[in-house]
């Protein structure tokens, strides 16, 4: 028997709906693999400042690092839109990324033959694809300082940001992104714009510098305007891309967007040890949060990264995986991925039939 | 008679290709309409490099902002990828909007009926696609200071980059963008990450204050991550879109390619006085240079814009504009839009028909 402590953080709007089922889900997996799971539900994001005052209580962060992994649904709403920085729910989650150091976001999309019809590319442009983009995600312009607010010398205001990188930082989600690429089909590309930003340029040669560890990798090089361009011309030329966080934020949502169903869409956030931080990409979508109509597969398919890259728990990961397709291709569909002559369900009567399956 | 100078900057690639035939384009439209051009050529890019010994020569800088517009080809190539940064072919364009203060860039994304099979999306979803991205381009990461690379307390290498905005900056590319949205579906879209960068707080602070002076155009705002999802997922929901120089760069290529077409897109770069800059957003694509096979149409569509944002030649460039239609009417097409059923023709003969509808 296998015990391990996963903190749960439901957040705002169809987090905690998306959350519940996951946990179910990941009960039932572990029984039958001998895993014995002790949760505990902290808050975070919206929730939070609502019951604590901060985005990221004390507690949330102390009980997320003492645990094996963490599991979120979604933070933000209308209700705290206006807040300013410290009071904003998205604080929380930077602050969480921070707090745990997962320097590494690993976003796969994949379009499932099931739903390819789902995307809004030509059904010969979506199939097939599966990639994985590597964001670096306690680094770059979402964290670097100096940031704020200055008054020029013509007596203006001026906002600024720092977008930087030092070769520690970029070594390492480097040698994560070729150890991912090489569980996948070893190709590895690397997205910046060198031919612009200096920071670019020393991501470009770093890079280039691991890459002699890894012979086994075909790693390419590719400027982030020409990566989104890319994305929407021919998804299936990638397979695991390497970006910074800030770039990374930008080319997963597109490339999410692009196999047309983000509801369906895991993510892990990792560091090198400690608990990762495992959440759906897709958001708390306030306008549909308590109607029982999220799809909670994206969170259920984030459980199972939480085996997999959280836990070392490869085989319960893939038995949530293989329930997951059983309950698609049963023809079961909540409204987001619903199309003609499939089965409409609710978050709850989905989270159900993928615990039968 | 009116009378216009022309700086023509053919670069590099099928830059020279497919601005012979602009040139060409623009005397007879200009014939037409009593308008006279002087035209003088000079090098950028690559080409100056070899010639002159720098991407931008300061007879160039000086020839283009005495003229009354600037229409460049393409700059670029695989022999000057490895230079550095102040030999780069990039510099010599940079340095190009910086000396004319170009700061707004134009980029009109639009589906042609004729062309709809060329995108890469549904045709329900991309049929009837016309938007502009109004870029800002000579502020932001692109131009902040500080720059470059330092040694950090640990002895790592370390590259940065800063973005920054001022009022000043935000309140002239805001207005630019109001104008322009005015002038088509009065619908603007601010795109920033106000929710993580203080530059871009401040950026949608001041979108927001100009938005009182233009209360007939609707203002909303979007996340970068957002708009890169939306515009795979609906891109007709889009009229005007006003961005900073970085993410201008990265979603007016995303939109770019949706269309399907980037061999027809044009750009204009304009200031509030000066002479502006016209250019297609089509790289050099050096795989095909002096094989007669460019497609030149985008460069003639950015002598339409030339006329019309340039010069305030309105007139003679719906006259171009009507000749790109009316050539792909009759069934010519380049090879990177030539679908079953069509006649393929070189770059010459493209630009030949042109001249003749
Ligand atoms: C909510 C926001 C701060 C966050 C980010 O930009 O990282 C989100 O967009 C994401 O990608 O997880
Ligand atoms: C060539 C490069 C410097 C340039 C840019 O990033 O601005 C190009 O991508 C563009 O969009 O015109």
């Amino acid at each position: 028997q296998r015990n391990y402590s996963v903190t749960l953080l439901p957040g705002d709007g169809i987090g905690p709906e998306v959350v519940s089922v996951a946990k179910d889900v990941l009960t039932l997996a572990g029984g039958h693999e001998g895993i014995d799971f002790r949760f505990s539900e902290m808050p975070i994001g919206g929730a939070a400042i609502d019951a604590a005052g901060v985005p990221l209580p004390d507690e949330t962060l102390a009980y997320s690092k003492e645990s094996d992994a963490v599991l979120l649904g979604a933070i933000g709403g209308y209700k705290w839109d206006g807040n300013a920085k410290p009071l904003k729910p998205e604080t929380g989650l930077l602050q969480l990324r921070a707090g745990l150091s997962v320097f590494a976001n690993l976003r796969p999309a994949s379009v499932l033959p099931q739903l390819v019809d789902s995307s809004t590319l030509k059904k010969e442009v979506a199939e097939g694809v599966d990639l994985m983009v590597v964001r670096e995600l306690t680094g770059g312009i979402y964290f670097g300082e100096p940031r704020g607010f200055r008054t020029n010398d013509n007596g203006e205001d001026v906002g600024f940001n720092t977008e930087v990188y030092s070769t520690f930082e970029i070594d390492r989600i480097a040698r994560m992104a070729f150890e991912v690429a090489r569980k996948r089909q070893s190709r590895l590309c690397s997205v910046d714009k060198a031919n612009v930003l200096e920071v670019s340029m020393l991501w470009r040669k770093r890079i280039t510098a691991i890459a002699s560890e890894y012979p086994d990798v075909q790693l390419s090089h590719m400027y982030v305007d020409n990566a989104a361009m890319q994305l929407v011309r021919n998804p299936r030329q990638f397979d695991t891309i390497v970006t910074n966080n800030i770039f990374g934020d930008i080319l997963s949502d597109e490339a999410s967007m692009i196999t047309g169903s983000i509801g369906m869409l895991p993510s892990a956030s990792v560091s090198e040890s400690g608990p990762g931080l495992f959440e759906p990409i897709h958001g708390s979508a306030p306008d549909i949060a308590g109607q029982d109509k999220a799809n909670p597969l994206a969170t259920v398919l984030s459980a199972a990264m939480l085996l997999r890259y959280g836990l070392g728990e490869e085989h319960a990961a893939r038995r949530i995986e293989a329930a997951v397709i059983e309950t698609l291709n049963k023809g079961f569909r909540t409204g987001d991925i619903h199309s003609p002559g499939m089965m409409l369900v609710g978050c709850k009567k989905m989270g159900e039939e993928v615990l039968k399956s």
